[in-house]
């Protein structure tokens, strides 16, 4: 028996982690297909050749022209002005996660979500000591506001994660439905005459179709919402890990007292501007995978299969009696695609065409 | 009066930080004053660009290349074999210290150090909810056997932080009295029959006197400890934030449950390698700055002040009836210098010999 001071609360812990297995078609992490082009390749290796040059020196604590770069992409793809005193950014949006649950929830409190979710959140949650609460979505996997209201009133969680669109149904929840959320959060805090935090996790955003909106136009109506976004998915920069969220400067300033000092690298935030400062390539490439993602839809239709409608750029589609036998089947096959979500549904992320015809072809032979 | 929902916790914390002036001399935040060279910056450019090439994607998660160069490092560097398989890394060594915090203590659970040590220590126990205690040092700022047993048996920490050379102190903890300390806390863990983890944290000991061990010589003895070091200080690389420790595979195991997935950035692994391939060309620079070091220490006794033998690449020297106002009187005359540690002393960093000189030169003023 080992003597190490193991915590009981990781007894039957394990890491987490997708499987990283060696195949030829990838299409299981929600990533962009598309590698970076050789230009932003080179603004890359150009900035932090340059921030290197005094990597002796602790980086900018603040980030402040990160802020300044991530306010402006802000403001061409969402048409909302968030201030950089607004925006936070981390190595990932699960380490802003992190910042907000050490903030906001911690031990003794309750972190709301509603599932099938993220799967993540509740380990966000656990570690930091929270207490993690699942309500339910629908059949359709979307939102009841009955079963929101009757779970915040129950649990005055203090923070409450929304996933838009939803992972992994690819579910986005409609803007009249977030403000009556909001209104009955403003009332949930753990506290009398505290709102709950309410997270909307937008990490696939910009994927969402025409006339879907963005949580972050509602901001500064509501102190206590906080959106939060990724450079993992549009933006094609998974290795980069940066995430960041826009909220009121009195969230942000809990977050700065969490936060490790300098957590964020001299690299990762010259990395992320040059990522940035290229984003306005991304719209070509964003439209493909929408439209590649709708494409699929169809074939997943004409297939005979169900489909959930997604406004990310992956699908969940089944439902199937035995789920694990078809991902292993189309594993088989050379495709590496997600087991995950509820029973009997698979997920797939959208890749360049060839490897979206390469699991087409291998689901076929499949079923 | 605001509706987020605070944690009571945090109610009167501020965020941690050195002050971020902008002074001529440096001298507050134990950088390596030297910047790269323009051969390691080119290899770090062409590394970063390389991973680049692949950035849509996740990185490592595992970070096994980097392992392997650290393990070899090590090798090097104190004449030990560290499996990478005992290897661990993050985003600077606080994070290091947060995975082993989270894995290891938690809610319920206590933090022993012993001041005067590391001001973040105590934040990074708030950070997990664990409970902090502080024993003392003895009057020339070492441990003492007597004290240390008598807080373990009373504490039964789940982790012992031991700060080797010491932060602000640079005072290095002799083997012989690590290996007593070892055999105490295998026997004060949280529960009968566990030990507490005792993480040394090695931050600066490539500035060791000759004669001084690293605690990573006992590492295969003791399954209970770890060895916790950074790229911040002698590497030159404190923007790169990368911390690093080895302990028994069990150890490791624990990091790997509470850590978020993909951590460690493609870029940030690139770039920690190419520092590594050039670990080489730093001993010159240690070996300067080392006799700096002790140069120092002879010109401010030759001023009539105190200094504590220092294995590190700063001192602390005092004593002065206001510290407050002889920091100010150097800042003044444009050299910034950190007042921290017990009451009447300051503690300068190593620069370059033109900043070392500024800094005589402003005290020689001042007092």
């Amino acid at each position: 028996m080992s003597i190490l001071p193991y915590r009981p609360e990781f007894a039957n812990e394990s890491p987490y982690g997708a499987p990283q297995l060696d195949v030829p078609v990838c299409l299981n992490v929600n990533e962009n297909p598309y590698p970076p082009s050789p230009e932003l390749i080179a603004d890359i290796s150009r900035g932090v050749a340059a921030a290197a040059a005094g990597l002796n020196r602790y980086p900018d604590r603040d980030f402040m022209e990160l802020r300044e770069d991530l306010s402006a992409f802000l403001e061409r793809e969402s048409h909302v002005h968030v201030d950089p005193a607004n925006i936070w950014a981390a190595n990932g949006s699960n380490e802003v996660m992190l910042h907000v649950l050490q903030a906001f929830a911690g031990p003794g409190r309750t972190v709301v979500s509603f599932a099938p979710t993220y799967s993540m959140y509740s380990e966000y949650a656990r570690d930091v000591s929270a207490t993690w609460v699942a309500g339910a979505r629908t059949d359709s996997f979307e939102l009841d506001l009955d079963e929101v209201r009757s779970v915040l009133e129950r649990e005055r969680p203090g923070v409450v994660l929304l996933t838009s669109p939803n992972n992994p149904t690819g579910t986005a929840l409609p803007q009249e439905q977030l403000i009556e959320i909001l209104d009955i959060a403003r009332h949930t805090g753990p506290e009398p005459g505290q709102a709950s935090l309410v997270v909307i996790d937008e990490a696939y955003v910009e994927f969402r179709r025409d006339g879907v909106s963005s949580a972050l136009e509602l901001l500064s109506d509501y102190p206590y919402m906080a959106v939060s976004r990724t450079m993992s998915k549009a933006f094609g920069a998974a290795g980069l890990r940066l995430g960041y969220l826009a909220a009121a400067k009195e969230v942000i300033d809990q977050l700065t007292i969490v936060r490790l000092p300098y957590h964020l690298s001299a690299l990762t935030q010259a990395a992320a501007r040059a990522c940035l400062a290229h984003s306005d390539q991304l719209a070509d490439q964003i439209a493909k995978i929408r439209e590649d993602r709708d494409s699929l839809v169809e074939e997943l239709g004409a297939l005979g299969l169900k489909t959930v409608p997604s406004d990310s750029n992956f699908v969940m589609f089944g439902t199937f009696a035995d789920r694990h036998a078809v991902w292993q089947g189309i594993l088989d096959r050379g495709v590496l695609i997600r087991e995950v979500g509820p029973e009997g549904w698979l997920r797939v992320c959208i890749g360049t065409p060839q490897e979206n015809a390469a699991f087409v072809a291998a689901l076929k032979e499949v079923i």
